[in-house]
């Protein structure tokens, strides 16, 4: 309990380093150049570490050359479990990296499941594990926040949240994803009054987040997931639960401009971050930030400092930047 | 291309077998006999080690005493992931065990994600990963076939098809779970006629299956996860998608009785998997089959038998058994 609320240590990071962008580290094997693929497997004999050393590797300069410049990395889960046991291991590492940035850490697993297994999910990723004497007293992963899928209901929600406030936590809870057809289920329209099914679970996350409420900023470490692609729903979701962190997937390579997460920020400046991961980390095969592969940790920078001017721009347009 | 369907695999070694029933392997530590988790603590210096040493020492000692007598388990990846790399070691290792003795696996981990993410969920449990040189030729976790949740829509389900269609897989998609808050999200009633939102996911897996249906008995690989704990729900799913193998959890432990779950079989007396986890792999702790520890195994075993038992005389008394 005596943990410091999560949205509070997350925004004050923000108001230190004075921006609200995020760097995804979803290091698909075939973003990392080959000089350290190379490396990797000429050390290592068994396929999967070779490959699970590369991302690490990858990583850590990633991170090095950026960790200066944003409050926060995400990380996502799928690339790292393709290699079993291999790739967890460079995924912990990762974390520990970072962590001795002193960035936040969200891990995107999008977790969900009910009763003792959601409890188990939420031990294994926010809290502390059963070991065979049956003290509670290791963490393993241990990041600041992991993402949650809603489908199951309260009962798929409330055991993470018991790991929010026991160690002081976060969760971003899925209401709009950024992709065509995530209106199949999310946008029906639900029998009563003009409701459409993700706006239940805006308020729903408002009611959620009601006791993880931060004394410092206001905000709560319930937040959700509102993809960048969809700037109307934005806004829906933004008033229906106002105290939440939005977490912003779709700038960037998925199309989405910075006028359109505008429409996520409170008018504090505040209640989103922009999330980039090829964008970023894969910039130096792209066009405008492209760079021999030996140079990706530079690329990867510039990308970066182009992406918070360019989100911070679109906030002073709307008179929303507070820095 | 050529790998058999999972339906036909699945289902002939339920003929084979003779009962649709599945152990889950929700191996939490707590439901390990002490003198495992001594041995496994006394060998092994680092506590997570000693964890997952303990919960593999367990789930193989579980499947040796039950594998002539049921054609499939479940594991829970929550448990697992719990100790991190060793967690996921000590669930491959399971997985190699359960397959040497040719028996299905359903890894249970409801992952769900969009476009190159969810294909990299899909490969990582189901199919093969890209490696340093390029290549795609190592399986890390290749299981039989794994759940997923629908909350993304179809854009979240069809790279997941794509791997069953590779590889001979299968999924099974949350529909309707045992959960009493599973009726937030997927009891609302849908604008467009008296529907549902899980009657529109039925129709949905319904529609992905298609392509999927095995020759052999005309079901599909694209399952659905359906809870025991609502039959007259149950029914409806049936009807509305009817090549659709039902995963049903909730029988036993979570109070859903053998009268329950014979709603989710077809009157061919298929079309469902009932599964147990804790009813039999803690059944020593149980007052019914209660043993000394050191029996764990006779306990499982005979709870394991008790519950095939019972649900083919249930499905005898509805004139659906067909052994």
């Amino acid at each position: 309990m005596s943990a410091k609320n999560f949205a509070d240590r997350l925004l004050s990071l923000m108001d230190e380093l004075q921006n609200p962008c995020c760097i995804g580290l979803d290091t698909r094997i075939s973003f990392v150049p080959s000089f350290i693929k190379q490396e990797a497997a000429e050390k290592e004999d068994d396929a999967f570490e070779a490959a699970s050393d590369a991302i690490l590797e990858f990583n850590r300069r990633i991170v090095d050359a950026t960790y200066d410049l944003v409050p926060c990395y995400k990380i996502n889960s799928a690339f790292y479990e393709l290699y079993g046991k291999h790739g967890i291991k460079a995924m912990k590492k990762t974390i520990k990296h970072i962590k001795k940035k002193g960035r936040v850490i969200i891990l995107d697993v999008k977790r969900n499941d009910i009763g003792s297994t959601a409890e188990a999910y939420a031990n294994a990723y926010l809290g502390r594990v059963e070991l065979c004497d049956g003290t509670k007293t290791k963490s393993y992963f241990d990041v600041d926040a992991i993402t949650v899928n809603p489908y199951l209901g309260s009962d798929g929600v409330l055991p993470f949240m018991e790991a929010c406030k026991n160690y002081g936590k976060g969760i971003f809870v899925l209401v709009k994803t950024s992709n065509p057809s995530s209106s199949e289920l999310q946008d029906r329209t639900l029998e009563q009054g003009d409701v459409l099914l993700f706006h239940l679970v805006s308020r729903k996350v408002d009611e959620w987040g009601q006791e993880l409420v931060g004394s410092e900023y206001g905000y709560s470490s319930v937040g959700m997931v509102v993809g960048a692609t969809f700037p109307e729903h934005a806004k829906i979701c933004r008033n229906l639960a106002p105290r939440a962190i939005v977490l912003v997937p779709g700038y960037g390579a998925q199309g989405a401009t910075a006028r359109d997460v505008v429409h996520n920020f409170n008018d504090d400046g505040l209640g989103a971050i922009i999330h980039s991961a090829r964008g970023v980390i894969a910039a130096y095969k792209t066009e405008k930030f492209g760079m021999p592969e030996e140079k990706f940790e530079e690329a990867a920078r510039n990308a970066t400092i182009e992406m918070i001017r360019d989100v911070l721009n679109a906030l002073r347009h709307e008179n929303k930047c507070r820095w």
